[in-house]
């Protein structure tokens, strides 16, 4: 049994790679739910979705994000009604945003609703939410005007992550329970992996909520994180605006520290191979390999290395 | 300033008509909302959407219903998801939803969520609903396995009006109160209009709300009623169903007789001219005229016939 921590796209594409190398039905991912947002009356848990839709094969690979041969109709015509259009929203995605926001209106809890959004578009691994209560990553930059707090999609989509970053925080986090399931996966794990995701805003939320942390430090199997960092950049996203608020190099000997209390090795890409002794002197057993998953192919590769240090 | 009693298609065509013959922010338009349904999460109002459509110039005159250049990708998406598929909601239309569904959640009422969409997508008249309250139409039919109440876009739609009809009735009528500025513009009309609408579920449940058909038969000004039975059948609906559940004749005189208590004149169509002698003796002034309206010029000959009787 393995344990996955998730964000959203580097980590749905390393899932693919996993699910190739270990059975699906023996992997629980906890996936972040800071970034939810509720737009046009919907619930909507992009980085839940971006790991469904991809191990659902029905992602858009092309894009990166959504769901392949996806179309904006809705989005359009709410635009022409004169709502606001800054987060695109594809039609098909809508479908299931409102059958979620449906299920919770109607009690569910969101660990029941994605269960039930798994049976539906067939993802083979168990995904449950970091947890059920709400827990908003909140993002206080210095704006044009001054210094304001942005729910992170305001900051990441509308914004376009343009604003000097002072803060980041995980609003409701110290009030939130890790979702059922959460800590006995953990617990009876033989494998944890902290997948190449955003350590400050998808990864750092999920262990942020009380006892997750804990958890996955007293699980007795080992814990193995990918770099997210290739290269003194992020492959995508915007974790080089974030790790230097946090005071934290841009590298993935960066991001290494930042788990260094948390995992027992560490994937680097091999372009970063000369950080492998700064690694190693941080405590991690350290592995270097081709991180940049391009292809299932180079993800089931990389699973593999993964794997091979658990 | 004129009040029209409307229902859903029938009465949108109609009052396309009536706004080239009067000004159309002289013209309240009370909307029947008993066939309102939620589906898929959605507040959906089919009658006022097909005033507020028709009246924007956006409805498909082709189709009969919904918004023109309309596409279903989301529905198609909540089919593939499992949902039920029996109500088609185009994506254009879903925007609708979204918003009114949001803006009641946000505690506004429906008749102030009206205004809202109606300013957005550019309708001239005043609509309002008949109630801010849920009246609920129910139709109570012999079904294949026996007695069966069903909602009524359940028993039109999902079971195409196939069922033997045994009652019509209008859940929740008895605790609604009519929408604000409804019963004021009634009783400050200088004409009241009852569209072709079906009489027993378009027009009777915005009657049936208390205090709505006493304002109308207390109003000093003059009623007219326009017949939507044409030649011994709804010029579209099901009223032909449901007329007889209600010991109605399915005839222009049949619908005079319903309204005998509360118009003054009535129109029939040209086909239905030797009815015209039943329908003075009901006590009404009869005027034959051209009730079938294939393009906006026929409802707007239409409308002037009505006004004239005003």
């Amino acid at each position: 049994m393995l344990v996955a921590l998730a964000g959203g796209v580097g980590a749905a594409r390393f899932l693919r790679g996993l699910v190739r190398s270990h059975p699906p039905e023996a992997i629980t991912v906890v996936g972040n739910t800071g970034d939810d947002l509720r737009l046009h009356g919907l619930a909507i848990s992009p980085d839940l979705d971006s790991v469904m839709y991809t191990l659902a094969g029905l992602s858009d690979d092309e894009r990166g994000w959504g769901l392949a041969g996806e179309t904006w109709q809705v989005h359009d015509a709410l635009v022409r009604l004169g709502e606001p259009g800054w987060f695109s929203l594809g039609d098909a995605d809508i479908a299931t945003h409102l059958l979620r926001t449906r299920l919770l209106a109607e009690g569910a809890s969101l660990s029941q609703v994605t269960l039930e959004l798994c049976r539906r578009l067939g993802v083979p691994v168990r995904l449950v939410p970091m947890s059920d209560d709400r827990v908003e990553t909140r993002v206080e930059v210095d704006g044009p005007d001054g210094p304001e707090d942005l729910g992170f999609q305001e900051y990441w989509v509308a914004r376009r992550a343009a604003d000097p970053v002072r803060r980041v925080r995980f609003s409701g986090v110290e009030h939130a329970r890790p979702a059922p399931g959460v800590l006995d996966a953990i617990a009876a794990a033989d494998g944890i992996v902290v997948c190449p995701s955003n350590p400050v805003v998808s990864v750092a939320p999920i262990l942020a909520v009380p006892g997750l942390l804990e958890a996955v430090q007293a699980a007795p199997c080992r814990t193995v994180a990918i770099s997210p960092i290739v290269g003194g950049a992020p492959v995508r996203g915007m974790a080089d605006k974030l790790l230097p608020a946090w005071g934290v190099e841009v590298s993935a000997r960066g991001v290494a520290g930042l788990y260094a209390g948390l995992a027992d090795a560490f994937v680097l890409d091999q372009v970063d191979a000369e950080q492998a002794a700064d690694v190693t002197s941080l405590g991690l057993q350290a592995a270097v390999a081709p991180t940049v998953m391009h292809t299932p192919d180079d993800a089931a590769a990389l699973a593999k290395t993964a794997l091979s240090l658990l």
